[in-house]
């Protein structure tokens, strides 16, 4: 575990069908790799994410918002109370070595700010375009598929700083 | 001070001209109209906020992400190193009743999801735009001058929670 | 303001009538001396310091656990609802050059770790007595009265860092 | 993993022979009795507890105060660069049910202080005594050996909360 990538996982607590499942899939793919995944350790995508990890075995690590260690997801294997509110998003990328957003929520954007202004890199699996004055921004690398999200979450990871 | 409105001003450390001259127009607005600046405390578009705002005799604190005071541009009155990197973002969004973003960099991303994620109204003066499925998402209220920024937030700040 | 040195003052949030008027005092003086007083911002110790500050209108500068600006005490200019529960203490320590410990409490003994730990000059007044293996340690500057401890907290700040 | 109980273990992170093997000792009687080690993640106390705790293939988390995971000490399985500074010591504190302290430094007075400040029981092994006016304070709970202070802080541990 201590030498292994370590992936973000962030999307919305509430998530759809599809995105629950593509959740469950990149988390079995994180973990197939054997890498760490971290998320922000509740419900909807963070959930389908940890069940898809545990279901290969993988080490799932949730950083919660609030104080209380027993909110976490019942896949978290190493729950962290950090007590900071919606601060602890920060936290959940300093962890990864990159991000992979599921879907889109203000969270997630909040989480895809924070990766690519510290320099990891960013996936995204049907999560926001973003653009300015009319062009698309770069930054986040748009997949088709769990498969592709982790293939390019592990095949480019920024090294560990 | 204490009932004043607080208005974070958020945008990149580094600005082009055009930039700078709407921070520094709002930052004198958001002054004028008895409201406390609050910002991340650097350079290019904090610092031209704090400076209009300082041009009409406001309070500007500025919520730093290092350890060292000194770190703060010359126009802020109340400077708190915080310490905590980026997670300092979360504290300028929680310190404020509206946020308005000027041009866009990663930090301002994550702002502008922040503020969103927790019920703050957020101004965008030439900031992003953000799609999703191709289409566009509600939550950037996109104006075209520092008047209307500041209109905008104060018109329809949220309450303080 | 920016170039004035900046006090903490830390002490139980429920104070009895001796440590109320010590912090009124030391309040005072840290105003009347030209600084920044600062504080957890919520009652107590917290309260009566800022008053005397207040008296003597000097700045007062609140960092609240809390996400609610409007729960800091009346005597404070300049609120930040932190967010971060107790981690707001280092907060508090982070923006001094100097702490002034009234009275003690669990929060306090906190505050004086983290002061202690990052260099700041600690004053304690009624504070805690703090021994190991039987011999006093080294660390707490013990006063008598609050115009001492205005005096050491000013005479031998450190400077910023 | 997820319904064991959490033992935060907290001192110098430059420490004597005795106060680290004290450390191994308590790290390994945590980790036979089935429960999770938390600490900073660095060098001295820290360092010997983890290396206890994996001495019975107990699980390590460290919080690091810096935002590179290769800090931690070589005996953490599970670590996380918050990039706090030293407000992750907040974070320690939350994460555990129980805090033992060995041997005292300015790190270890806030972490006291902090536990006590949120409920939690603090066992002390050589560590401070704290007194007020003359009298010693309550709250932390002096034990003579390692055993004694595993079983102290599982016999008695707070719910989570």
């Amino acid at each position: 575990v201590p030498d292994a990538p370590w992936i973000a996982v962030v999307g919305p607590g509430r998530a759809d069908v599809a995105q629950l499942e593509a959740a469950e899939a990149v988390g079995a793919g994180v973990a197939a790799a054997g890498a760490v995944l971290v998320c922000g350790g509740l419900g909807g995508v963070m959930e389908a994410a940890c069940r898809g990890a545990r279901s290969r075995r993988g080490m799932t690590v949730g950083l919660l918002p609030g104080v209380d260690r027993t909110d976490a997801n019942g896949w978290v294997e190493v729950a962290i109370p950090t007590g900071l509110g919606e601060a602890r998003n920060a936290l959940v990328v300093r962890a990864a070595d990159a991000v992979i957003a599921i879907g889109g929520a203000w969270g997630t954007l909040s989480e895809i700010g924070l990766a690519l202004k510290t320099g990891r890199r960013v996936i995204g699996l049907g999560t926001f375009e973003i653009t300015q004055a009319g062009r698309r921004v770069e930054g986040i690398v748009a997949v088709e598929s769990p498969e592709e999200a982790v293939a390019e979450a592990l095949a480019r990871r920024a090294p560990p700083h």
